[in-house]
């Protein structure tokens, strides 16, 4: 008789940090692309653009000119979707798009504050995260810390997302590199599930062990899987404080995630040492990632971690990076999250297990580093 | 003191039939776009295609060749995301990708079958489906209609997902106008979350009203809405039996839903008049989405009913289609849902009010037509 193999055979598979599944159809690779073919992203770019928005110096493109800065550089988002001061929605502001509804449970709305950031990586204009060296990846950290840091210390602020989109095909519409921060009134949906799943582990698991965490525990679990056999490791490279691997979930092609291995609950608290292990594996893995297709590889990243250091349920939070890269096949053939992911559940062509295998096969020098 | 206003302050409004909230920031739209630009898909395409894998009479990339069909015409996936025929996962099977930790509650596995079918829409490679008559597109309706009754009777699928990819944008690798079918062993995550809602909905109004239901009660009060004037009206278009509207909570710029007007849980019991109306709609809808940036308008469409026609939750379903169109300023300029969407929470540039306004002022006259 037929063994069920995870290579062949589709299954879902269960994501423990948001409760929801994924599909696996690991044969489906084999179907002929005949769709959308992205533009490859590896044009050489100058060290200063004079029309760019975010180089060291320039006007943007609301008339406010940049520092001449040397490291990273933090600004305010000239279009931000959230503001500082804006009114309350009332009953009566409400009623003039819901009507005499207003009341009902199906119109419900909350007014939203915030503040929006922008966070330039590096005054030069074409080096991205993998091409920087470990100590500016570390003062990028440092520079998280402090921003994660003062908006923690502002009452108004609930939430702060720290993430990049990375490449036009994630809607990054300037290439000089840098990330985001938006700080809201409010704990978003996504965060709000995983730090449900981790108070709910923790309070299932509570009485065997009064420190258990589901992603303490699942970066043990890894580490034993890992230590049982190349077949199921799901770790593409790890350092004495973190882990970069795709998760056994995953629903990106090449989606990984970078976890502290031991209980953190937010950047504010990483010393010195854990700030150079950080750099050193967003390297390691941002390098893999372009090595892969040699080509600047497009994604969106975020942090998540403690809502704000002061929130109620911050002991519950363990730091982690997400990594959704959308490529499946080459530099310019994406996966689509579309129709059936939409409509019924995301879909995956291939397992996790084979993606950590493909991107731990490659090498840790950028491809565009010249050889000596 | 200023007033709060839907069109100028960021608000959050909240999804009841998923339980997610978006964010909506009416005053973004404005920002300056530099990044990606989609290719419009405005071509002319010739009525056969030789070289077409879904033209009648053509042979498939697999060697299989089509029927010489003149109508609708349905065959199974070349390249299926599921079968109907594969072994179960067992504990031994898990353990090679989990190791000891196989029966943790981090790695929960189903093994998933099912069946995959394309439904060509008509043998002419060019026509959409806001270019097909009336009549043709009741074809198609009674096409699903019969897939469904025929996977319905099928004790080993437990759900059907009848959905559309359309346009190159949306991950559509054959122009040819198509739609599929994933029918599986399990309900997908997105629909299970519509049915628990609709399911609490129920339960918790069925005291006051034994027929209560989320749905019918939001066509309800979206036809008062509209009845108070332009400015809080949602709806696009309507016939005796559908509605077509910006869903108050929509997440994508021009989402759309086509919601039955009365308490129907599947196509299944369309009559012929209502197959008429749905077909109307759906023509009115497409049509007035191909004029607002005069192009072949890319989205993913799916229908959200029970199940399985026997599904024991069937009766708390409603008959409805989601559109989920990606363009926001123009046939080339789409929005991302990436970042900031991914790590925390869906947001928007305009609001639901302002979409359906705009779509509303659409003509019903397909732009593509020659004018007499
Ligand atoms: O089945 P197709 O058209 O080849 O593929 C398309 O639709 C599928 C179902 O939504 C997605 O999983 C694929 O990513 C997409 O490219
Ligand atoms: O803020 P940017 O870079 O202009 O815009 C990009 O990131 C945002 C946050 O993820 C998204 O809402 C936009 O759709 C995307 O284009």
């Amino acid at each position: 008789e037929e063994e069920f193999s995870f290579a062949d055979h589709s299954h879902r598979r269960f994501n423990p940090l948001t409760g929801s599944w994924v599909l696996c159809s690991p044969h489906r690779a084999k179907r002929p692309w005949l769709g959308q073919v992205e533009e490859a992203s590896s044009e050489q770019r100058p060290t200063y653009d004079p029309t760019c928005f975010l180089c060291p110096g320039n006007k943007r493109a609301t008339g406010a000119q940049n520092d001449c800065y040397t490291s990273t550089y933090v600004f305010p988002n000239d279009y931000a979707a959230v503001h500082a001061e804006q009114p309350d929605c009332s009953t009566e502001s409400l009623a003039l798009v819901a009507g005499e509804n207003a009341s009902s449970d199906l119109f419900r709305v909350e007014s939203t504050r915030g503040q929006c950031s922008v966070v330039c990586f590096s005054p030069r204009h074409d080096a991205t995260l993998p091409e920087l060296s470990l100590g500016e990846i570390s003062q990028i950290i440092r520079t998280w810390q402090s921003v994660y840091g003062n908006l923690s210390a502002d009452p108004s602020i609930a939430y702060i997302q720290l993430f990049e989109n990375k490449g036009a095909a994630m809607g990054c519409s300037n290439p000089h590199p840098h990330g985001q921060v938006w700080a809201l009134s409010a704990v978003p949906s996504e965060p709000a599930k995983e730090i449900e799943s981790l108070k709910a582990y923790h309070q299932a698991h509570a009485s065997t062990n009064p420190n258990a965490c589901l992603l303490c525990a699942y970066v043990r679990a890894e580490e034993e899987n890992a230590a049982a056999g190349e077949q199921s490791s799901r770790i593409v490279l790890q350092n004495e404080s973190f882990m970069a691997l795709v998760p056994f979930w995953a629903t990106w092609p090449f989606e990984t995630m970078i976890v502290a291995k031991r209980h953190v609950t937010s950047i504010a608290s990483l010393s010195e040492p854990r700030i150079a292990d950080l750099a050193e594996i967003t390297q390691g893995l941002t390098c893999r990632y372009d090595n892969l297709f040699q080509c600047s590889f497009p994604y969106s990243m975020g942090l998540h971690q403690a809502p704000t250091a002061a929130h109620p349920d911050a002991a519950y939070c363990h730091f982690h990076m997400h990594f959704y890269p959308p490529l499946l096949r080459s530099a310019t053939v994406r996966k689509f999250l579309v129709g059936f992911e939409m409509m019924a559940e995301p879909q995956r062509d291939l397992t996790a297990e084979q993606a950590a295998s493909r991107l731990r096969a490659q090498s840790s020098i950028h491809y565009k580093k010249p050889s000596l």
